[in-house]
């Protein structure tokens, strides 16, 4: 059965990854809006975890939405749901049997209901996997340490693929370097190199 | 790492073990309350899945506990959910570095929220996983059949070591065995045979 996971190159997607690759063939995938070259380090990162990866552009008007949501509201957490919804629609319509992220257990954002999951696989007839959805902070951190080889430092210094990358840079782009930190509150984000 | 994972000898357990087998030297727990040999079913069925065994016995008084929640609601979700509880307890006390169940995404019961998740973890120094959490019913149905030699029929037919099991029997003992329809609605369970 083939699985098409969202990826942005970081612990959690790639933890995700090594859980599903038991039960399916599994496609690493990268939504982008075409803004900057970010996704090829979701890319190197699939590659030295030895996944297939491809990588998937979303209309860029979800991206000025995000940001839009982003600087109303002050902080990042709509317009990154926002983004992950589009990215999930647009993962389930591809030709594979199930979709999946790393959400986990303590995120707050993104969030998939248990109803906006059904809804997906009822319209994609796709299944939807969170398969960290059950493992806490502790126990993917752990799990982490086990099993991949990872760099982690503040947000602006690591390699990374997530939509918050893109986003900042269309917000850079728009409102000036500044606007970055009134809205994104610090913290550290990690990059995977490998497997241990 | 050693996990101790709650065990029914059914399909949802042995799928959540397989998830788990990666990352942990898993033992399959079957919590009883010593009532009937049902257990036996559940050491049978992790042992033709190949994976360690050991049973663990609750207070009695749990049993009746959640018999008299049964009797008063008559339906049967309370009941398991109170049993479910306390087997996490128990589980949790033992010399491991996580716990889990097998609980699914659609389930209903038992349920454990984030907060009932985090206070195991902080109160016992373990790990919760409920690894099938963000598993759909269609995805683990595919999966237990590409992965298990499963039987599917009416409760009472199929050899299971779930709570349930001992429950009706504690019931039919103290109300006859007509209780048992008063409070537990026809459905299906299912029984591992091995892996595939």
């Amino acid at each position: 059965m083939d699985l098409a996971l969202l990826y942005s190159g970081g612990k959690d997607s790639t933890l995700a990854a090594l859980v599903l690759e038991r039960f399916y063939d599994v496609t690493l995938v990268t939504a982008h809006f075409g803004v900057t070259d970010a996704w090829q380090h979701a890319r190197d990162a699939a590659d030295a975890a030895g996944f297939d990866f491809r990588a998937l552009e979303l209309d860029p008007d979800v991206a000025d939405d995000a940001v839009e949501k982003m600087r109303t509201d002050g902080y990042p957490r709509n317009g990154i749901q926002h983004v992950h919804e589009h990215a999930l629609e647009a993962v389930a319509a591809l030709d594979v049997d199930a979709v999946a992220d790393g959400t986990r257990r303590d995120d707050r954002v993104p969030t998939v209901s248990r109803a906006q999951a059904q809804s997906l696989e009822d319209r994609h007839d796709v299944d939807y996997l969170s398969p960290l959805s059950g493992f806490g902070r502790g126990a993917v951190d752990r799990l982490v340490n086990a099993e991949l080889d990872v760099e982690v430092g503040p947000s602006e210094e690591i390699p990374r693929s997530d939509y918050e990358a893109e986003l900042r840079a269309v917000l850079a782009d728009e409102d000036g370097e500044d606007a970055i930190r009134d809205v994104f509150p610090d913290h550290d984000q990690t990059y995977v190199h490998g497997l241990r």
